[in-house]
């Protein structure tokens, strides 16, 4: 029984093209990028040229692009240096942020006595702009506006031009986590009001274990890890050159495909949504899943039975991955505090499918006839 | 004309046995490790195991192996952590520390307001164990003692039983930097009285980008990293599921094989030193060069004249890879701090020589031909 892997918000599959793009610097090209000679210089070049690609791609300057282990640090560094080095005493956010994000304002909130307000959001999903704007003119501190581009639960799309020209008109600094986006969606750095956006490679079927911060030229920070002079003295430690390379090369393919993948995505997530309307009873969505969300995310809810209580792990035993939320957080066995927030309905049981390029309707085929089976 | 690669500290190549152990993971094992169906149970699985398989070689218990981007970050973990959860409000350190200790001390010393003591250096570049026993003695602050196992550019090995002996007998806690260390000496923590080590895999023929931190199983600390709850809730943000199955594998296999490793190294090194005594007139060496030394690692003076100080250029040139100092450092330009406290001689150059198995007595035999030319 083949497997359907309709979780790519958690990770995807590493492409052949990208691992290929990555096996001379897991082989022959070791020489670490810090090192003068020749040999060193070599795969600084890599380097280098990996953070042109990228740059060129998000539409931004060289010298903003920081490669760094993965979506998670960048948000940490993000939010940590906003408050150490930026003066942030306020910090605005929504509640179904990624935990990478949540988490690290609980616990930066409690260290360094820093004021927290959650912006409401609408039946939807959606971040209330209104209440957005009310926030920030209500509080003399400086604040940073953390909130992300699309959310991993419900696929979401926050209208960030708008958050970015409110952040600006306030003076606050804008952090938003683009870890479902960036490779996803073509991103303008020079036209979006943003300072500080994040990636993860493995998202875009790039490898695990990289990631990316852009930090706006106009933003001057203080590295969040101290050592060598790697990430010109911003982000020290021994470059992850594989990966570094791997990121770039996924970000690449994935631009180039992008138009082609989002329609191929996009008609299966609504055939998906189709058929889970036309072949399972009181089937419900979260979000605002045919608007403003990514091509890539359907969150789906199903009337609480014995049955649907056991459904991930029915999925699973049949081969087909899919995932109650966050990967992060699908330990805790806690639920989802996305979904929590926006539509706690104690009657339902939520499942996260997620797709990519390699996904079929045939699959979408398959899923259903079990669904049925199961439910 | 072949590279001949005398830069092991810097990094080393990456083993062909590791790569092919990563590449299941690499290809079609691509799960989230977090993710709670099965597909991502195989990959969480191939996690811990290389944990239990780390804990093992370093006698530890698989619950104080946390696994990291890489030696930096470990070492900014175990300071930061320190200062912020363990209530440290003095730190005593040596000024030849790698910059991951030394850069993170000086900036947390700045924004907490600690106390940072250095202790005194023997002129063979050996910590001063009185005058460390005397620092701790002087002071009433509960105390990081942060102290490097083995110095990566003079190659001095730390007594670090006596060290954390003396810590122990002053509740101080102990950090030692063992990034050059593991995977080149056996480590028996069962039997080390020390809090934190840190590990980079690429240091001993891992892959780039991943690394490990020690916690004693007596010290509480927070995550330095919010978000999931990878790491038992320690270090968040998707697994680099190919570099933890790396260092495991190379760690194993560095374990397996260091008696004999260990043997022929020893035997280049000194083989290195004997032929630069015979054939280079004026050269010295730092540190406890036969001594309590790392078998890998030969740092040696040249008279300073025209020539020499052209030598590291001369070197690449005729495809020798060799270093001034730190490779994180390099990019500097302002030469060692090492070789500054210790040995500092505005008429010397400095080069650190630093060997692998892969290296021969012939290629010591083509080096010397060539430092003889361009001497």
């Amino acid at each position: 029984m083949n497997r359907i892997y309709f979780d790519n918000a958690a990770t995807t599959s590493l492409d052949n093209e990208v691992l290929q793009a990555m096996m001379p610097f897991l082989t022959d090209k070791f020489g670490n990028p810090s090192s003068i000679y020749s040999y060193g210089r070599e795969t600084k070049m890599a380097i280098e040229s990996a953070r042109k690609n990228v740059a060129k791609t998000l539409n931004a300057h060289p010298s903003e692009i920081f490669f760094t282990s993965g979506g998670t640090e960048s948000n940490n560094t993000a939010i940590s240096t906003s408050i150490r080095d930026l003066g942030c005493k306020h910090i605005i956010t929504s509640v179904i942020e990624h935990h990478a994000v949540t988490h690290t304002v609980e616990h930066l909130a409690k260290q360094f006595s820093i004021k927290v307000s959650y912006v409401n959001l609408l039946p939807n999903g959606h971040v209330d702009i209104l209440h957005l704007e009310k926030l920030l003119s209500d509080n003399k501190d400086k604040t940073l506006v953390s909130l992300m581009h699309a959310n991993n639960e419900i696929g979401n799309m926050l209208d960030w031009h708008t958050v970015g020209n409110i952040c600006k008109k306030y003076n606050a600094v804008f952090h938003s986590d683009t870890v479902q986006t960036v490779g996803h969606f073509p991103i303008d750095l020079r036209n979006t009001p943003v300072h500080f956006i994040t990636g993860a490679a493995h998202k875009f079927h790039g490898p695990k274990g990289v990631g990316m911060l852009y930090i706006n030229e106009n933003v001057r920070i203080n590295p969040f890890i101290f050592g060598g002079g790697q990430e010109r003295n911003m982000r020290a430690g021994t470059e992850n050159l594989y990966g570094i390379v791997g990121f770039s090369k996924a970000l690449e393919l994935a631009t180039v495909n992008h138009d082609s993948d989002k329609i191929q995505i996009s008609d299966i997530k609504k055939y998906m949504y189709d058929q889970l309307k036309l072949h399972i009873n009181g089937v419900d969505f979260n979000g605002d899943v045919l608007g403003q969300s990514l091509y890539t995310v359907l969150s789906v809810s199903f009337p609480k039975t014995e049955k649907s209580e056991m459904l991930l792990f029915n999925l699973d035993i049949n081969n087909i991955c899919a995932s109650g939320g966050s990967a992060c957080a699908s330990g805790a066995e806690a639920g989802s505090h996305v979904i929590r927030a926006i539509n706690y309905n104690p009657n339902q049981i939520t499942v996260r499918f997620s797709f990519c390029k390699h996904n079929t309707k045939e699959e979408v085929d398959v899923v259903i006839q079990k669904l049925k089976e199961v439910l």
